[in-house]
């Protein structure tokens, strides 16, 4: 029996694995649940799977849910709740599965309890990189991606020779403007953003996904899970999103991963790794006719995409001021204040002022990152 | 420095396995290569590579090449070619590429001689199944596919754990006549079928391919190489041929294995399993746009598919009658003594006429093989 503790339990990865918890109550329990603000999800949650602990990140939320909840689950509220269900001691694995670099301070304190790591938080490796693989190797704690790209690759590099591998490919829908006429990218309403034609995701990915932004963030992630450079990382533009991501071999051989689009085939790989069980799900038959198509991205309609391979290699901060703009940005997109092609260019504005480097701490990047948010919200006036 | 013997090395898979061995000269040797009868090409062969023994079936043809030959590479004609190169001392590996029933001795003499098999005649398992697995567990000798689908599912099964696997799924081009009307199929002209659409075949299993015997073979070998039964080994038509085939994980999750159709990379991955090494090839690009296909076999219009799981799930030597039949009638469609549909029907023929299975001996096989061949003769008439 494996103890799961969900950062995010309320949200759409978060729902997910309490769905797959729930299919195999056999296999796993849920040892903790946080939310953000959406107390009526979470109360429900608390019922059905009586975790020892559940919490609130958002203040208000919480003493609102602390005032009408009676039962033995202990309730916690703000930024604690998640560094305490990051350390909870009945849990085998953390299921990082909050939205921005919110998570990277959790994460890094369950990497200290040695616990395992679900990641569905990009934003901790994109950010953190160098910091959190040096404590996973230094704790000997395993990092599950949970992200279908990062699940995809991990799936097909299971059982391979390192050496045997070239290069990763990593797929993209392509997002809700993958047609779009070149000029009128930069005008897109949320509105259109948010109509993804494959992923039911968060709004804040869901936008992501349509500047490819997402993209760009995946491939910083899949450098740091992955160890490959950032040559041999490509991207390739596959609007059913059947196929999850590839691997090419050195001989010219591609594997890839295949399926319906479905986050909970991911997110059990990693609760089960290194087994497999039967999921209930709708899965891909080849029985019906299936097409798949694949084509280049459009870097230049796109240009987050290039600008993450520029800051990836760059290193240092750059990454994470390249999140932190764009995080900050989306919101301000989402909210009606900037238009969309305005995230692209607040966060070049930022990553121009941005400063030398410091040395890789995690102070030193709270710091940075808040300094990109402040710097990205001036910009934007 | 690895030393190959090549049974069939002027065929396609033959002359490919050369230029495999010719693009890394530093990793492998052509100690043996024996033809059927086309002595211009084994000449040529010979010069360059040098092996220690050379061989030609055709009496005659040997005969010829004799008398012309000077040169320190030992000649010798006939069936005993096949066996010599079979076990030649200094071979590491024997690439068995001769088409039909004739590569089932020498590979059972390899076996005995504990070189490593790179399989690329599909007949000898398809007939000889349960003979030669038992052969190999007997001595410990490792059976490589180098058919292109086999070779796939053993790339993705590598590495694998065997009980988080559920099935296989077999691509199959669908053949030249894949949208041909059901009721033209059995008219159709043995130029119409060797217009293969994707790969670049010998004659006979260009035929196998339109018919989707060819198929049923690969379903039957699948079965012996991997120990997966049939109602756990699937088809899917692909017309571009370049998902090579995949297996279907427990959860619902598929892994594939994808490229250009060249049969160069599964022969050199048998050649170097299990590591990889760069081959110059037409390597599948992804930065081109790409289109993948998917349809349902037509399992009515071309009923050797179907037959095939039967005789498959029968076992025993009808796989082997199934076999021998087909190529028979094949050898006669080509020859225009028989119209297409006339193959399935000379097979569905003598299967009705086989008696019940005696001891699975080679002895009886080889029986077996001739009654069938003989057999299909007679109803061709």
């Amino acid at each position: 029996m494996k103890g799961i503790s969900i950062l995010g339990s309320t949200g759409s990865i978060g729902t997910q694995t309490l769905d797959v918890i729930r299919q195999h109550s056999d296999l796993f329990r849920a040892d903790a649940l946080v939310a953000h603000s959406n107390i009526d999800v979470l109360e429900a949650q608390i019922k059905e799977f009586s975790p020892k602990i559940a919490g609130v990140v958002d203040e208000k939320a919480y003493v609102q849910l602390k005032a009408r909840y009676q039962g033995e689950t202990v309730l916690i509220g703000g930024h604690e709740a998640l560094m305490a269900a990051a350390v909870c001691e009945s849990a085998d694995m953390i299921v990082t599965a909050v939205v921005g670099a919110v998570g990277i301070e959790p994460t890094i304190a369950a990497i200290k309890a040695k616990k395992t790591i679900g990641l569905a938080n990009k934003e901790t490796l994109v950010a953190g990189g160098p910091l959190i693989t040096a404590l996973c190797r230094e704790y000997g704690v395993e990092l599950l991606p949970i992200d279908s790209e990062h699940s995809a690759i991990f799936q097909c590099l299971e059982g391979q020779t390192r050496d045997n591998v070239d290069s990763l490919l990593i797929t993209a829908s392509g997002g809700p403007l993958r047609l779009w006429p070149s000029e009128k990218i930069a005008t897109a309403t949320a509105a259109d953003c948010l109509k993804h034609p494959t992923w039911n995701m968060g709004s804040k990915i869901t936008i992501d996904s349509a500047s490819l932004f997402n993209k760009g963030l995946e491939v910083i992630e899949a450098h740091w899970l992955f160890g490959f450079d950032f040559d041999h990382i490509k991207v390739t533009v596959h609007p059913q999103s059947i196929v999850h991501s590839m691997i090419m071999m050195k001989d010219g051989a591609i594997l890839a991963q295949l399926g319906n689009p479905d986050m909970r085939e991911p997110i059990q790989y990693a609760l089960t790794y290194p087994k497999r069980y039967p999921l209930k799900m709708d899965t891909l038959r080849f029985e019906d006719a299936l097409q798949l198509e694949f084509f280049p991205p459009r870097y230049d309609d796109f240009p987050a995409l290039r600008l993450a391979y520029e800051v990836g290699k760059a290193g240092g901060f750059k990454p994470a001021i390249f999140n932190a703009a764009n995080e900050t940005a989306v919101y301000a997109f989402l909210d009606g204040a900037i238009r969309f092609g305005d995230i692209y260019k607040t966060v070049v504005g930022v990553l121009e002022q941005a400063e030398s480097d410091s040395e890789f701490t995690l102070e030193n990047l709270l710091a940075v990152d808040g300094w990109a948010r402040r710097k990205a919200r001036e910009l934007m006036v």
